[in-house]
């Protein structure tokens, strides 16, 4: 189904795709980071503002203030992501230093690569190794616990915007899959279908819980373990007999959330609708083991012990800044985080990516011949002429193909091989292109392969609340316990279900 | 364990008992009501104010206008119900006239009351007869609609803030039995332990959930029918597997709902926090069928024809205006509300009732001792020596046991004849005092009586989402059809539990 229908509404939850600014070759290095990886992160405007202040509220007075300059601050928050303008009106990168300086996160440097090494046994994921997962927050903390031998889950998440997902999107999902196979651990999934029915003016509830369901199709093609990883949608879990414990700390923490946080925070004011405004508390509620009792157990205080490590794109930064603000005053840790950037958009690093634009991206669905058309059509790095090209060599900083690359060719020295050769103008435009299509075909081939072998019986099974498993699980006792307490709450509903429909037969036999 | 504890905050939900201000002479008498009871609809006070204003921002600007008098607008919301005071400081009595004014809704008058006992063959109920419920919104389109055929259901509810209620508690619960029995309807009674712990800083959710299950037994012991009656509270229906109805319908109210709508209807502001505003989206939910199928059935487009009449306080118009604001704009019809008015304190009109005052009013597991005393010592309008009496009469509109006995005697002959003979003077305040104590105590054993009856499994039955019997009540086929549907469910479970179960025990004697 999901290969037939192709409403492309683009806003997402963890793995937004950015429109980018202009990136130049004025970089400012970032010195842990490859050298390829720091046109990435590249940045021309240099205006000043307080690290921590929420973007929105950044981008609102700087509109303010600077009334005769075209520039506009980059906005990057769940709802909104778009790179800067510069004095001149020219579009800019997003800035991913300043997104660290801003939000106050950490820097994925040289030691936490050498400590993801040295506990895996293996190379850091290329999206680490590459500086695309850039940033953090309180992640030693968490690698301390784990060294001691104290556990943790991972929590993403999606908002399902729409049937189909694109490339970019799993940028962050490969990533947890990397983090759920490296350390062995429990993993919870939530598409939250009610934050973007809430969030939608043109979207039903029906249309989001139905993009939930497709999504969860996509999301488990990427491999994930069903015996470690829960998948959930916010409105079927939370109204069910499953989620009373979760629902309790959407209640704690929305007690201890004002508006005034929430308009600190995301920027909204009073013509938002109250649901928004609530949702912030379910997105949080996420990040504590509490809420899934059937996968952690029902020992609360020991429960509460288990740290959270959240990878998401840098854009949900603002909901767990939130959590993390709250949760100490209920008692409970802060969940630790660890970001990754955005896959820059076809279009090159001027455009932005477009909800309805199907050549924008490069979908999970698309044929070969698609995605050999639209990297064909991509944004290039290349001289204007050939002779331009050998003597001034290709701009790896802005050449899409080979942004592309760098997200999904796992070989180092190829990488490193192809740059060189294109900077050198050794590499054409054509065959960068070439390079990048045969790379993105085999990486969607190969997704499209898991995803044929997804069955709706197959997501049922990582949508149904159940004990996972994983090092440090609920002994056998607490989970027979658990199980025995359940069944007898359900063979007591049968019973009165068996009783109601017996009165309901006699009765209609009698009249 | 409801007799032993005695913690007795009184915020309350659909019947807050109110601290009146002084009950003076001047009188101003609403036409269709009995003489006796337009005492208790008076005021002095005259300020204008703008009809349809929420109270709270009205007394705000009253505030900020009028420095140098002391007059103070009353305050009638879901969370503050006290009477104003007057230029000179002084307190006056809860001006209901003026409530059906500001709030823009319509007076019960002698024409619905002769309605209703055309359609009930019965005279109207003596809260009815004597003006206790006085105020309605669109009483008269869900009668048209009943007269025709057309079933309605009831709603009520209270914020289970204390383990114990009072009798001012009961008033719009007994109102609701007397619909329920006159029309052969089913009812739905929500227990607001979400909302409780919201706005109670010092209440915990456990203390809530705990409160709504007390209280539930002492609104059973009203003496509802169990085969016409939904109790259910919040925190244990909305996170179950028969509240995602329930749960939809609040998705879809909050995102009709703007924190600008909230503010402008409870006088909240960012201070305030996100689940106090985002909760009248669950309050009003329970105002349509749709929320219910289990008792109204899942033709969703017949369901959301059937209309909604809520019982209640009148504190509580502010959530049900909201809910009718923005009803129409999801295709749902607007619930229709018949008010009440608050029991006064036994303190007498200028004082309070106060949340910890155990002496400020009479709790259903009062002993018959205990009502004596509290009587005995409840504000009179005698006069204050015998002879002043006999020459001048008691004053029946300040004298609270007078009071009581509107609300709890049955006999209206009887009440008017003590009426007469204590404004005559022939009746002396301690004979009135004596009358109400063996009113109230006769009303309380026989509440004392029911409520003993009332077990847990009683309330266990109440609190199941299960089909109501009440005419126009869905056909066997569909009835059959969805316990079918739901036993597949639960069979479905219960089958995973015991392979998981098979599973655990089989791996824990291999290890």
């Amino acid at each position: 189904m999901v290969d037939t229908i192709n409403v492309r509404s683009e806003k997402t939850h963890t793995a937004s795709s950015a429109s980018q600014g202009t990136i130049t070759p004025h970089t400012r290095p970032s010195n842990c980071l490859p050298s390829f990886v720091r046109s990435i992160m590249s940045s021309v405007v240099e205006i000043s503002d307080e690290p921590g202040q929420p973007p929105a509220l950044s981008a609102l007075s700087l509109a303010q203030t600077s009334k005769d300059s075209k520039a506009k601050e980059q906005v990057i928050t769940p709802f909104d992501v778009s790179g800067g303008v510069d004095e001149q009106g020219k579009p800019v990168a997003i800035d991913y230093d300043k997104l660290i300086d801003r939000f106050g996160s950490q820097r994925i440097d040289k030691a936490i690569l050498a400590r993801f090494e040295r506990l895996t046994g293996k190379p850091p994921h290329r999206l680490l190794r590459r500086g695309m997962v850039f940033s953090h927050r309180d992640l030693n903390l968490v690698l301390d616990k784990y060294e001691k031998g104290v556990p943790f889950f991972l929590y993403t998440g999606r908002g399902p915007s729409s049937n189909s997902m694109h490339v970019g999107h799993t940028i962050p999902f490969e990533f947890t899959k990397y983090l759920q196979d490296a350390f062995d651990v429990p993993l919870v999934i939530m598409l939250t279908d009610d934050e973007k029915f809430l969030h939608s003016p043109k979207l039903s509830l029906q249309e989001c819980r139905r993009f939930a369901l497709e999504n969860a199709l996509d999301i488990i093609a990427v491999g994930f373990d069903v015996k470690k990883t829960f998948i959930f949608a916010d409105t079927e879990f939370i109204y069910s007999d499953h989620g009373a414990a979760f629902g309790f700390n959407i209640l704690e923490m929305a007690k201890k959330t004002t508006n005034n946080q929430i308009k600190g925070t995301f920027g909204f004011n009073d013509t938002n609708n109250i649901g928004e405004f609530a949702f912030p508390a379910i997105q949080s509620a996420t990040s504590f083991a509490s809420s899934f009792p059937f996968i952690f157990g029902h020992n609360t205080k020991a429960v509460n012990k288990i740290p959270c490590l959240i990878p998401c794109a840098i854009d949900q930064d603002p909901y767990f800044r939130q959590c993390r603000d709250n949760a100490p005053r209920l008692g409970l840790m802060k969940p630790a985080l660890i970001h990754t950037v955005f896959l820059p958009s076809l279009r090159g690093s001027e455009s932005k990516m477009s909800a309805s634009d199907t050549d924008s991206s490069i979908f999970l669905n698309d044929t070969d011949n698609q995605i050999k058309k639209k990297v064909g059509k991509a944004f290039s790095g290349g001289q204007d002429t050939r002779e331009e090209h050998e003597r001034l060599g290709g701009r790896t900083a802005v050449d899409v193909p080979f942004q592309y690359l760098t997200f999904f060719l796992e070989d180092d020295e190829r990488l490193e091989h192809i740059r060189q050769q294109y900077e050198s103008g050794k590499m054409q435009s054509g065959e960068m292109k070439a390079t990048a299509i045969k790379e993105l075909q085999a990486y969607v081939a190969a997704f499209r392969e898991r995803r044929k072998a997804v069955t709706p019986e197959i997501r049922e099974e990582f949508m149904r609340p159940r004990q996972l498993i994983f090092k440090s699980m609920p002994l056998v006792e607490e989970q027979v316990t658990a199980i025995q307490e359940r069944r007898r709450m359900v063979l007591r509903e049968l019973t009165l279900l068996d009783e109601g429909l017996a009165r309901l037969l006699a009765n209609g036999e009698a009249s």
